[in-house]
Protein backbone atom coordinates (compact mmCIF):
# COMPACT_ATOMS: atom_id res chain seq x y z
CA UNK A 1 0.00 0.00 0.00
CA UNK A 2 1.89 3.29 -0.70
CA UNK A 3 2.14 5.86 1.56
CA UNK A 4 -0.69 8.08 1.32
CA UNK A 5 -3.30 5.13 1.11
CA UNK A 6 -2.12 3.75 4.50
CA UNK A 7 -2.02 7.52 5.95
CA UNK A 8 -5.79 7.73 4.62
CA UNK A 9 -6.28 4.57 6.70
CA UNK A 10 -5.09 4.73 9.51
CA UNK A 11 -7.06 8.33 9.55
CA UNK A 12 -10.34 6.50 9.18
CA UNK A 13 -8.74 4.30 12.17
CA UNK A 14 -8.60 7.33 14.17
CA UNK A 15 -11.67 8.98 13.34
CA UNK A 16 -13.57 5.51 15.04
CA UNK A 17 -11.19 5.83 17.96
CA UNK A 18 -12.09 9.09 18.92
CA UNK A 19 -16.01 8.43 17.95
CA UNK A 20 -16.04 5.65 20.23
CA UNK A 21 -14.56 8.20 23.17
CA UNK A 22 -18.44 8.66 23.62
CA UNK A 23 -18.87 4.77 25.21
CA UNK A 24 -17.28 6.43 27.97
CA UNK A 25 -20.45 8.51 28.98
CA UNK A 26 -22.83 5.56 28.10
CA UNK A 27 -24.08 4.69 32.29
CA UNK A 28 -24.90 1.77 33.28
CA UNK A 29 -27.62 0.30 35.63
CA UNK A 30 -24.67 -1.19 37.68
CA UNK A 31 -23.29 1.25 40.46
CA UNK A 32 -19.14 1.15 41.28
CA UNK A 33 -18.42 -1.06 44.24
CA UNK A 34 -18.29 1.98 46.65
CA UNK A 35 -21.66 3.16 45.37
CA UNK A 36 -20.57 6.71 44.55
CA UNK A 37 -21.98 6.65 40.55
CA UNK A 38 -23.21 4.39 37.67
CA UNK A 39 -21.00 2.45 35.94
CA UNK A 40 -20.09 3.42 32.04
CA UNK A 41 -20.24 1.21 29.51
CA UNK A 42 -16.48 1.53 28.79
CA UNK A 43 -15.37 0.90 32.53
CA UNK A 44 -17.58 -2.18 32.41
CA UNK A 45 -15.44 -3.54 29.17
CA UNK A 46 -12.77 -3.05 30.31
CA UNK A 47 -13.49 -5.36 33.37
CA UNK A 48 -14.83 -7.55 31.44
CA UNK A 49 -12.21 -8.32 29.28
CA UNK A 50 -9.57 -8.27 32.45
CA UNK A 51 -11.78 -11.07 34.08
CA UNK A 52 -11.59 -13.14 30.74
CA UNK A 53 -8.04 -13.26 31.77
CA UNK A 54 -7.90 -14.22 35.10
CA UNK A 55 -11.10 -16.38 34.48
CA UNK A 56 -10.46 -18.31 31.29
CA UNK A 57 -9.20 -21.47 33.09
CA UNK A 58 -12.76 -22.30 34.15
CA UNK A 59 -14.51 -22.95 30.74
CA UNK A 60 -16.19 -25.82 29.70
CA UNK A 61 -14.55 -25.38 26.30
CA UNK A 62 -11.30 -24.22 25.20
CA UNK A 63 -11.67 -20.65 24.16
CA UNK A 64 -9.29 -18.30 21.97
CA UNK A 65 -8.87 -15.61 24.66
CA UNK A 66 -7.74 -12.80 21.71
CA UNK A 67 -11.53 -13.17 20.60
CA UNK A 68 -13.02 -12.90 23.96
CA UNK A 69 -11.35 -9.98 24.62
CA UNK A 70 -11.74 -8.52 21.31
CA UNK A 71 -15.49 -9.69 21.68
CA UNK A 72 -15.89 -8.03 25.46
CA UNK A 73 -14.12 -4.66 24.25
CA UNK A 74 -16.67 -3.99 21.91
CA UNK A 75 -19.66 -5.42 22.87
CA UNK A 76 -21.27 -2.59 24.02
CA UNK A 77 -20.48 -0.42 21.34
CA UNK A 78 -24.07 -0.06 19.29
CA UNK A 79 -25.54 1.29 23.11
CA UNK A 80 -22.99 4.84 21.65
CA UNK A 81 -25.95 5.01 19.42
CA UNK A 82 -28.77 2.75 20.92
CA UNK A 83 -27.92 3.65 24.74
CA UNK A 84 -28.16 0.92 27.26
CA UNK A 85 -31.24 -0.64 28.06
CA UNK A 86 -32.23 -2.00 31.10
CA UNK A 87 -32.17 -6.31 31.29
CA UNK A 88 -35.50 -6.43 33.34
CA UNK A 89 -36.91 -3.47 31.21
CA UNK A 90 -39.15 -6.13 29.33
CA UNK A 91 -40.81 -2.94 26.70
CA UNK A 92 -37.32 -1.26 26.06
CA UNK A 93 -36.15 -5.02 24.94
CA UNK A 94 -38.52 -5.40 22.38
CA UNK A 95 -37.04 -2.84 19.85
CA UNK A 96 -33.50 -2.79 21.51
CA UNK A 97 -32.57 -5.43 18.24
CA UNK A 98 -33.35 -3.25 15.54
CA UNK A 99 -32.03 -0.01 17.52
CA UNK A 100 -28.14 -2.06 18.02
CA UNK A 101 -28.58 -3.29 14.31
CA UNK A 102 -28.77 0.32 12.84
CA UNK A 103 -26.05 1.57 15.02
CA UNK A 104 -23.87 -0.91 14.48
CA UNK A 105 -24.32 -0.33 10.29
CA UNK A 106 -23.46 3.29 11.40
CA UNK A 107 -20.24 2.52 13.66
CA UNK A 108 -18.73 -0.10 12.18
CA UNK A 109 -19.00 1.08 8.87
CA UNK A 110 -16.23 4.27 9.68
CA UNK A 111 -13.27 1.65 9.78
CA UNK A 112 -11.67 0.53 6.52
CA UNK A 113 -14.01 -1.49 4.94
CA UNK A 114 -12.34 -4.90 6.15
CA UNK A 115 -11.60 -4.19 9.79
CA UNK A 116 -15.40 -2.82 10.14
CA UNK A 117 -16.44 -6.12 9.05
CA UNK A 118 -14.02 -7.82 11.42
CA UNK A 119 -15.38 -5.80 13.94
CA UNK A 120 -18.88 -5.96 13.35
CA UNK A 121 -18.54 -10.28 13.08
CA UNK A 122 -17.20 -10.09 16.16
CA UNK A 123 -19.90 -8.08 17.46
CA UNK A 124 -22.26 -10.38 15.71
CA UNK A 125 -21.19 -13.65 17.08
CA UNK A 126 -21.13 -12.32 20.51
CA UNK A 127 -25.02 -11.66 20.05
CA UNK A 128 -25.51 -15.12 18.51
CA UNK A 129 -24.43 -16.66 21.42
CA UNK A 130 -23.26 -19.56 19.68
CA UNK A 131 -19.46 -20.27 19.62
CA UNK A 132 -17.64 -20.86 22.79
CA UNK A 133 -15.55 -17.09 22.88
CA UNK A 134 -19.36 -15.68 22.96
CA UNK A 135 -20.41 -18.25 25.20
CA UNK A 136 -17.35 -16.99 27.66
CA UNK A 137 -18.29 -13.34 26.89
CA UNK A 138 -21.66 -13.36 28.02
CA UNK A 139 -21.25 -15.62 31.38
CA UNK A 140 -18.46 -12.61 32.17
CA UNK A 141 -21.38 -9.99 30.87
CA UNK A 142 -23.73 -11.16 33.46
CA UNK A 143 -21.20 -12.29 36.09
CA UNK A 144 -19.85 -9.31 36.08
CA UNK A 145 -22.98 -7.38 37.11
CA UNK A 146 -23.85 -9.84 39.82
CA UNK A 147 -21.04 -9.41 41.20
CA UNK A 148 -21.15 -5.89 41.78
CA UNK A 149 -25.08 -6.11 43.16
CA UNK A 150 -24.04 -8.51 45.76
CA UNK A 151 -21.54 -5.52 46.28
CA UNK A 152 -23.81 -2.64 46.39
CA UNK A 153 -26.68 -4.44 48.46
CA UNK A 154 -28.41 -5.52 45.21
CA UNK A 155 -28.60 -1.82 43.92
CA UNK A 156 -29.97 -2.75 40.70
CA UNK A 157 -32.17 -5.82 41.85
CA UNK A 158 -33.81 -3.41 44.52
CA UNK A 159 -34.20 -0.56 41.59
CA UNK A 160 -35.86 -2.97 38.88
CA UNK A 161 -38.15 -4.98 41.93
CA UNK A 162 -36.08 -7.61 40.36
CA UNK A 163 -37.14 -11.24 41.82
CA UNK A 164 -34.39 -14.02 42.13
CA UNK A 165 -35.79 -16.58 39.11
CA UNK A 166 -35.53 -13.15 37.11
CA UNK A 167 -31.69 -13.26 38.34
CA UNK A 168 -31.45 -17.05 37.81
CA UNK A 169 -32.79 -17.23 34.00
CA UNK A 170 -30.38 -13.83 33.28
CA UNK A 171 -27.82 -15.61 34.30
CA UNK A 172 -28.02 -19.10 32.75
CA UNK A 173 -25.60 -18.01 30.05
CA UNK A 174 -22.87 -18.75 32.94
CA UNK A 175 -24.01 -22.32 33.24
CA UNK A 176 -23.83 -22.61 29.32
CA UNK A 177 -20.27 -21.41 29.69
CA UNK A 178 -18.86 -22.68 32.80
CA UNK A 179 -20.00 -25.40 35.70
CA UNK A 180 -17.43 -23.53 38.74
CA UNK A 181 -18.64 -20.02 37.54
CA UNK A 182 -22.61 -21.59 37.72
CA UNK A 183 -22.04 -22.91 41.29
CA UNK A 184 -20.60 -19.89 42.28
CA UNK A 185 -23.38 -17.85 40.53
CA UNK A 186 -26.13 -20.22 41.99
CA UNK A 187 -24.36 -19.30 45.59
CA UNK A 188 -24.27 -16.02 45.13
CA UNK A 189 -28.09 -15.80 44.25
CA UNK A 190 -28.86 -17.59 47.52
CA UNK A 191 -26.97 -15.81 49.63
CA UNK A 192 -28.39 -12.72 48.00
CA UNK A 193 -31.40 -14.19 48.88
CA UNK A 194 -31.01 -15.10 52.40
CA UNK A 195 -29.72 -11.68 53.39
CA UNK A 196 -32.74 -10.14 51.77
CA UNK A 197 -31.04 -8.23 49.20
CA UNK A 198 -33.35 -10.27 46.23
CA UNK A 199 -36.54 -11.07 46.39
CA UNK A 200 -37.18 -14.59 46.67
CA UNK B 1 -8.07 -29.67 41.39
CA UNK B 2 -10.47 -30.78 44.44
CA UNK B 3 -13.45 -28.56 44.01
CA UNK B 4 -13.11 -27.05 47.71
CA UNK B 5 -9.31 -25.49 46.26
CA UNK B 6 -11.19 -24.63 42.96
CA UNK B 7 -13.52 -22.52 44.57
CA UNK B 8 -10.93 -21.45 47.12
CA UNK B 9 -8.91 -20.26 43.50
CA UNK B 10 -12.04 -18.84 42.36
CA UNK B 11 -12.91 -16.74 45.60
CA UNK B 12 -9.60 -14.92 45.50
CA UNK B 13 -9.78 -14.15 41.81
CA UNK B 14 -13.09 -12.37 42.38
CA UNK B 15 -11.43 -10.45 45.79
CA UNK B 16 -9.02 -9.25 43.05
CA UNK B 17 -12.22 -8.76 40.21
CA UNK B 18 -13.40 -6.55 42.90
CA UNK B 19 -10.21 -4.89 44.05
CA UNK B 20 -9.60 -3.71 41.24
CA UNK B 21 -12.99 -1.69 40.84
CA UNK B 22 -10.99 1.08 41.97
CA UNK B 23 -9.14 1.61 39.19
CA UNK B 24 -12.79 3.12 37.94
CA UNK B 25 -11.79 6.19 39.99
CA UNK B 26 -8.73 6.85 39.27
CA UNK B 27 -8.55 10.58 37.45
CA UNK B 28 -6.07 11.15 34.47
CA UNK B 29 -4.91 14.64 33.57
CA UNK B 30 -6.68 13.69 30.09
CA UNK B 31 -10.25 15.15 29.48
CA UNK B 32 -12.58 13.45 27.80
CA UNK B 33 -13.46 14.82 23.58
CA UNK B 34 -16.19 16.26 24.82
CA UNK B 35 -14.30 18.34 27.62
CA UNK B 36 -17.17 17.33 30.06
CA UNK B 37 -14.62 16.00 32.65
CA UNK B 38 -10.87 13.95 33.35
CA UNK B 39 -10.49 10.55 31.76
CA UNK B 40 -10.44 7.34 34.27
CA UNK B 41 -7.94 4.89 34.13
CA UNK B 42 -10.04 2.01 33.37
CA UNK B 43 -11.78 4.16 30.33
CA UNK B 44 -8.10 4.94 29.14
CA UNK B 45 -6.90 1.47 29.62
CA UNK B 46 -10.28 0.05 27.35
CA UNK B 47 -9.75 2.58 24.50
CA UNK B 48 -5.90 1.55 24.65
CA UNK B 49 -7.49 -2.14 23.69
CA UNK B 50 -9.40 -1.54 21.29
CA UNK B 51 -6.57 0.53 19.71
CA UNK B 52 -4.16 -2.27 19.74
CA UNK B 53 -6.43 -4.58 17.91
CA UNK B 54 -7.17 -1.90 15.35
CA UNK B 55 -3.51 -0.30 15.17
CA UNK B 56 -1.57 -3.51 15.13
CA UNK B 57 -1.34 -3.77 11.58
CA UNK B 58 1.48 -0.52 11.64
CA UNK B 59 4.07 -2.49 14.15
CA UNK B 60 7.45 -2.43 12.91
CA UNK B 61 8.04 -5.63 14.34
CA UNK B 62 5.30 -8.59 14.97
CA UNK B 63 3.45 -8.60 17.80
CA UNK B 64 1.05 -11.10 19.92
CA UNK B 65 -1.88 -9.16 20.23
CA UNK B 66 -3.55 -11.29 23.02
CA UNK B 67 -0.16 -10.23 25.36
CA UNK B 68 -0.18 -6.66 23.90
CA UNK B 69 -4.26 -6.63 24.91
CA UNK B 70 -3.47 -8.02 28.68
CA UNK B 71 -0.83 -5.27 29.02
CA UNK B 72 -2.61 -2.27 28.66
CA UNK B 73 -5.35 -3.63 30.05
CA UNK B 74 -3.39 -4.26 33.04
CA UNK B 75 -0.54 -1.75 32.74
CA UNK B 76 -2.37 0.95 34.86
CA UNK B 77 -4.08 -1.08 37.82
CA UNK B 78 -0.82 0.03 40.26
CA UNK B 79 -2.13 3.35 40.41
CA UNK B 80 -5.27 1.90 42.56
CA UNK B 81 -2.73 2.85 45.07
CA UNK B 82 0.55 4.80 43.98
CA UNK B 83 -2.33 7.52 42.20
CA UNK B 84 -1.78 9.03 38.76
CA UNK B 85 1.35 10.59 38.33
CA UNK B 86 1.64 13.27 35.87
CA UNK B 87 3.87 13.00 33.28
CA UNK B 88 5.22 16.23 32.84
CA UNK B 89 5.60 16.72 36.21
CA UNK B 90 9.20 15.63 37.30
CA UNK B 91 9.41 16.11 40.69
CA UNK B 92 6.73 13.62 41.17
CA UNK B 93 8.04 11.16 38.67
CA UNK B 94 10.95 11.11 41.17
CA UNK B 95 9.57 8.12 43.71
CA UNK B 96 6.57 7.00 41.28
CA UNK B 97 8.94 3.80 40.23
CA UNK B 98 8.89 2.87 44.55
CA UNK B 99 5.45 3.95 44.56
CA UNK B 100 4.40 1.74 41.58
CA UNK B 101 6.39 -1.07 42.75
CA UNK B 102 5.41 -1.60 46.28
CA UNK B 103 1.34 -1.17 44.54
CA UNK B 104 2.54 -4.04 42.04
CA UNK B 105 3.39 -6.03 45.22
CA UNK B 106 0.36 -5.95 47.31
CA UNK B 107 -2.50 -5.47 44.35
CA UNK B 108 -0.93 -8.72 42.17
CA UNK B 109 -0.25 -11.30 45.20
CA UNK B 110 -3.91 -10.95 45.74
CA UNK B 111 -4.34 -13.07 43.28
CA UNK B 112 -3.44 -17.08 42.97
CA UNK B 113 0.18 -17.38 43.20
CA UNK B 114 0.71 -18.23 39.53
CA UNK B 115 -1.80 -15.91 38.36
CA UNK B 116 -0.08 -13.17 40.19
CA UNK B 117 2.97 -14.30 38.83
CA UNK B 118 1.90 -14.09 35.46
CA UNK B 119 0.07 -10.60 35.47
CA UNK B 120 3.10 -8.92 37.63
CA UNK B 121 5.30 -10.44 34.76
CA UNK B 122 3.20 -8.65 32.14
CA UNK B 123 3.47 -5.12 34.48
CA UNK B 124 7.18 -5.84 34.32
CA UNK B 125 7.83 -6.49 30.92
CA UNK B 126 5.14 -3.20 29.91
CA UNK B 127 7.23 -0.83 32.21
CA UNK B 128 10.85 -2.30 31.14
CA UNK B 129 9.65 -1.80 27.30
CA UNK B 130 11.85 -4.11 25.47
CA UNK B 131 9.33 -6.46 23.85
CA UNK B 132 7.86 -5.62 20.31
CA UNK B 133 4.17 -5.99 22.45
CA UNK B 134 5.41 -3.46 25.34
CA UNK B 135 6.82 -0.89 22.37
CA UNK B 136 3.62 -1.27 20.87
CA UNK B 137 1.41 -1.03 23.81
CA UNK B 138 3.84 1.96 25.06
CA UNK B 139 3.24 3.66 21.45
CA UNK B 140 -0.34 3.69 22.41
CA UNK B 141 0.11 4.57 25.79
CA UNK B 142 1.38 7.45 24.22
CA UNK B 143 -0.37 8.19 21.07
CA UNK B 144 -4.35 8.06 22.63
CA UNK B 145 -3.63 11.27 24.69
CA UNK B 146 -2.02 12.75 22.06
CA UNK B 147 -5.09 12.15 20.02
CA UNK B 148 -7.41 13.60 23.28
CA UNK B 149 -5.21 16.99 23.51
CA UNK B 150 -5.42 17.51 19.79
CA UNK B 151 -9.27 17.48 19.95
CA UNK B 152 -9.65 19.50 23.03
CA UNK B 153 -8.09 22.36 22.02
CA UNK B 154 -4.63 21.59 24.25
CA UNK B 155 -5.81 20.91 27.40
CA UNK B 156 -3.62 18.97 29.01
CA UNK B 157 -0.65 21.04 27.63
CA UNK B 158 -2.28 23.82 28.50
CA UNK B 159 -2.43 22.60 32.31
CA UNK B 160 1.15 21.73 31.88
CA UNK B 161 2.78 24.81 30.02
CA UNK B 162 4.00 22.03 28.25
CA UNK B 163 6.36 22.84 24.83
CA UNK B 164 6.42 20.82 21.89
CA UNK B 165 9.99 19.55 22.35
CA UNK B 166 8.59 17.83 25.75
CA UNK B 167 5.83 16.46 23.44
CA UNK B 168 7.99 15.23 20.65
CA UNK B 169 10.48 13.84 23.54
CA UNK B 170 7.54 11.87 25.25
CA UNK B 171 6.32 10.48 22.52
CA UNK B 172 9.81 9.07 21.08
CA UNK B 173 8.53 5.82 22.29
CA UNK B 174 5.83 5.59 19.27
CA UNK B 175 8.59 5.86 16.83
CA UNK B 176 10.16 2.96 18.40
CA UNK B 177 7.23 0.50 17.60
CA UNK B 178 5.82 2.17 14.58
CA UNK B 179 6.88 4.31 11.33
CA UNK B 180 3.32 5.26 10.41
CA UNK B 181 2.35 6.20 13.66
CA UNK B 182 5.43 8.41 14.18
CA UNK B 183 4.54 9.73 10.95
CA UNK B 184 0.93 10.43 12.21
CA UNK B 185 1.93 11.27 15.70
CA UNK B 186 4.36 14.12 13.85
CA UNK B 187 1.98 15.71 12.04
CA UNK B 188 -0.42 15.97 14.99
CA UNK B 189 1.87 17.84 17.37
CA UNK B 190 3.40 19.97 13.95
CA UNK B 191 -0.56 21.21 13.77
CA UNK B 192 -1.19 21.97 17.22
CA UNK B 193 1.70 24.01 17.24
CA UNK B 194 0.67 25.63 13.93
CA UNK B 195 -2.62 26.13 15.56
CA UNK B 196 -1.57 27.72 18.67
CA UNK B 197 -2.75 25.01 20.97
CA UNK B 198 1.16 23.94 21.96
CA UNK B 199 4.11 25.83 22.72
CA UNK B 200 6.86 25.68 20.39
Amino acid sequence: MGKKLEMDRLKKQIEFIVEIDKLKQICRQTVLMDKSRNENDAEHSWHLAVMAILLKEYTKEPVDLEKVMKMVLIHDLVEIDAGDTFCYDEKANLDKGDREQKAAARLFSMLPEDQGREIHGLWEEFEECETPEARFAAALDRLQPLIHNTRTEGHTWKKGNVTSDKVFARCGRIKDSSDILWDYTTELIKNAVDSGLLKP
